[in-house]
């Protein structure tokens, strides 16, 4: 067993770098005018959007490590799973960004979300196991019912990308706001179990 | 409420990233004579302008969270807000630089300062309202001169940029100047409060 | 003698980048269709290799630091020399990618394993040195078994690669399977010493 | 004043994407064969001078961060001056490599070193001043002959790569070699501190 503050500064590392480098995928354009940062709007869009969904796994990575007190090296590959998944993000974000939003590279941006969704479910399942049933994050999870529904809107969205892409759009939209009210359940959790001890 | 430990680690790594890959955008010129270097000039001192603000925004970042005793949710969002404005300065930097502080690039140059500074502003007012009235971080910024006048500045030198880009130019190396003095009034107030305590 | 804590950081600061930036190697194509995506398929498969290849460097890495207590200027640069060659993971790893898996390319990709593990193993000597003999981490390597085949099974690899590349690919996943299987080594000799000590 | 803590973590972070972000300038040649890798030899040379001085940069400032007990805004601003230089390695290295070794690249390269090495001893002037005359860094570094001859021997280098490219290398190759002799200096004087506190 193994603490968990190296496994933190890693998937920080990793998380840092690829929110970074997203931003290399804006290719600078020749022209000084500002028309010729038009067909950049899409680009930055779908960096916005990536952005937020970086934040949102960060965040919630933060909170779920925080309550997390021993890994093992289940764990850690779980953890590895998913930033394999995330290393993705770059990609799908500029296929989707430079070519407007269109159908298959929508498709393809909502797979990436979906395995990485995936990806979190599965490692909070191992940190659980490691954890013991009567542990912080258990209680704080509760029903889970945000990681449960997000893979569904994913693979709806997936379905309606390749139809009316805008859909899709709009669940990656919806399923970022959901998510971006902030994960107040672990710190709930948390000072409920203080108040319990006294 | 979470420590501040990991929210610095991941700006430092943003920082740190962005920092370095804006030196990317200096491509390596095909010829090795120093001629093939002079086009590169603007892009340099760009480079250099950028790398002075990025400092200067380490440099806040790191005196303001050493004065911060606990973080929230809406913390690490004001701080992502942050981030999200810095990793588009690389961008800015190498379009502005290529084209030789042209117009339209030396304004959206100051664009994205302004709002990099309005975000700082945010993430300041989020960290005082975590921390409650008396903290440290309140005595310390005092009447905050600098942080008011900024963006008042920035709004002046996106208004010029258009017509004299230079005046914009003059005005972004004498924030930058400004803010290179150190920023001792949180060292002071904080040597005030030790001295109080005895 | 130092600590071993900005050792790590520096060493995961390292593993980070290169994990992530192998991903820019898979070029965004232009087009926004499924056919589009083929020609990279030999891409994602390297990378999803090197990926798994670079994890299991951070985790045995991550392990053996964890029973190091202290090290010394030459293990610091035993730990460069091994971040040398990982760094030139990315490169071959594109070259086999973009080659789909010739023979040239797959032994090169082999070569840089094999320099990876020697320097591996020289970095656990160097170690084993400053920590002396009745160390945990000598106890927990045992015989080093993986330690002393993988550079055998590299060396066949990079033979057989002129003349039947899949052989070698074969033998490279073979390889990461075989240490996939967590090093439970050190958490059993940690738990046995443990034991001992009562 | 302030901890060294995030200051090397800052510092690690630079130097670890510096470090990474060299290998990127080796462009994956389009052929699968041995003789397309040919190119790429002056540019790997490069990159394993420039690897081992960051090596070098890492280590020592490793060392002296290590017996640095509090840090200023001026210091702050030192240690930024002197990443500013280190993250125009990338650029010169892959001038040089690129080029063979052509006297202007190679010249540059020295300038860069030149540069580096004036910074590092500014940030040393700034730590020892906030340090005090009799602490460990003081003792450790002694009459500082290495810090003092090689700005000299970059010198020297610059005005020779103009007219014999290979004097200049032969230099920087031998000023490398000159401090990957671990500088035992401060773990001597730590030593001979705590020996002394008996």
């Amino acid at each position: 067993m193994i603490g968990t503050g190296r496994l933190e500064a890693f998937s920080d590392g990793v998380l840092a770098i690829i929110i970074t480098i997203m931003v290399l995928e804006m290719h600078v354009p020749r022209d000084p005018s500002l028309v010729s940062l038009r067909p950049l709007l899409p680009v930055l869009l779908s960096y916005v959007l990536s952005f937020v969904y970086l934040g949102i796994y960060w965040n919630n990575h933060h909170h779920m490590l925080h309550v997390t007190t021993r890994v093992n090296g289940v764990v850690l590959w779980a953890n590895l799973h998913l930033l394999f998944w995330l290393t993705l993000v770059p990609f799908v974000t500029a296929w989707m960004g430079e070519n407007a939003f269109a159908p298959v590279p929508t498709a393809l941006y909502g797979a990436v979300l979906l395995m990485a969704a995936i990806a979190y479910y599965l490692l909070q399942l191992t940190i659980l196991s490691a954890e013991g049933s009567d542990s912080v994050l258990r209680a704080a999870l509760g029903r889970d019912v945000k990681g449960k529904i997000s893979p569904v809107l994913y693979a709806v969205a997936i379905a309606s990308a390749l139809v009316r892409p805008w859909i899709a759009d709009s669940i990656y939209v919806a399923v970022a706001l959901m998510w971006l009210v902030p994960d107040r359940r672990i710190e709930r959790a948390l000072t409920g179990r203080m108040e319990n001890a006294r």
